[in-house]
């Protein structure tokens, strides 16, 4: 059973590229959205939310996890890592880091929230395999999507705004550092312009999964939030074309 | 001492305006930034947060509360009251709904989180004083105004966006529901033309405190967060236009 985390909703863009490439894969999913965003958080506070999330996951049966979030990626693994030493944990951030480096990047952008640029996770690796970074801080795209203002006039303003100064930095790929971002890959495309590939850090995780992991496919799929909402069932409608039930998860006792 | 609280920084201009109106007066301010945004959660989740941040100001010294955020407002109060019965408890939403009915305004517009305007809290109090009701969520604004896009290209077209049913509606005043907005009162002002009177819930309710509780002068006056980060220092600065710190509040234990 494979455990899919986020700190809300965004890491069904992971869960989506599962279905696509394996329908039956059984996983269960945690968002905790009672304490969402953990973008703007310090990172002890990212580290010790992480840390529960993941409890609350093995609890539930994970025998693998997957950090479907770039903010816990960049300042949580090591901590899930040294309290879980025999479970496969899968980070969005390295196989980005790879794919990047597979496609002869010389200069490389990055995108993410606020905390995942400010830790410089994503510069450290690019840099070390002689990569160039760009990287850019884009607070305001994950409200864009989670309101669904996917393709609208004011979403194209601020793709301009934030992304202007990487487009004149003329580099080959752009890193969506963020489990939300995939949702505004057809507007992010057209305004970088086809020449620059696009790496989708929830897509290539689950690339990385389906190499490592022996998949259960007994199609037990379960989905839990911290605080459920209309909205988020809306959201999950939309995204994962399909209903989703989502149960209430109590973290905090 | 009062207790002045909110989800976030957003608080702030509350406690902008008391500065404002009285600069030595004692407060504790509590944000809670660990669990914030509360406008996208359910009621029984922000029930229980609003519970636990008024406990740890009643044990910081608070002897009135004020609830600087209308999402807590709107689902919260009855439960606060019920809890501390002997307390003053001061919410936003009563005293801007008392303006509106003051200004002799026949149709109020009202803007805030989509938890605060589901709540249909503003509704019911306007439309029992005869006032006709065109309420909009806003999801965006809270981002931009934390992102310090006040007066930017991209913030207009998002106003527009969402005030344009609200300006076709013919208001004569418009209730910015969250504390948040009243950094967006310029550009909101502009807007919906001279007209329509701004009622901003956070300054109103300030109005209410000073007449309605004896002031502790001693200008004791701290600020807690449940996580701290740059960030939060950064915006506290801009709005208050001087420097403060944070303190971490820890109500998880």
């Amino acid at each position: 059973m494979i455990g899919i985390f986020d700190s809300g909703v965004g890491g069904l863009t992971v869960v989506r590229e599962l279905l696509r490439r394996s329908p039956d894969a059984s996983f269960v999913y945690l968002g905790d959205t009672a304490r969402l965003p953990y973008g703007n958080k310090s990172p002890e506070t990212i580290v010790r939310f992480t840390l529960e999330d993941a409890a609350f996951l093995v609890a539930h049966g994970a025998t693998s996890l997957v950090v479907a979030c770039n903010t816990m990626s960049a300042h949580a693994v090591d901590a899930l890592r040294k309290t879980y030493p025999a479970l496969p944990i899968f980070d969005v951030i390295t196989p980005a880091v790879r794919v990047a480096s597979h496609l002869g990047a010389k200069r490389v952008g990055v995108i993410g929230t606020r905390a995942t640029v400010a830790s410089g996770a994503y510069d450290r690796l690019l840099e070390a395999q002689g990569i160039e970074v760009i990287a850019r801080a884009c607070p305001l795209f994950v409200p864009l999507v989670e309101e669904g203002w996917l393709d609208d006039g004011e979403t194209k303003r601020i793709v301009k705004h934030y992304l202007s100064p990487v487009r004149q930095g003329d580099v080959d790929a752009l890193i969506l550092g963020c489990t939300h971002y995939p949702l505004l890959a057809p507007v992010i495309g057209r305004f970088m312009g086809r020449s620059v590939s696009l790496i989708d850090s929830g897509a290539v995780v689950v690339e990385e999964l389906l190499k490592g992991v022996q998949l259960d496919s007994a199609r037990q799929q379960s989905y839990f939030l911290t605080d459920r909402s209309a909205r988020s069932e809306e959201i999950a409608q939309q995204w994962l074309k399909r209903p989703v039930n989502f149960d209430k998860a109590d973290l905090l006792g």
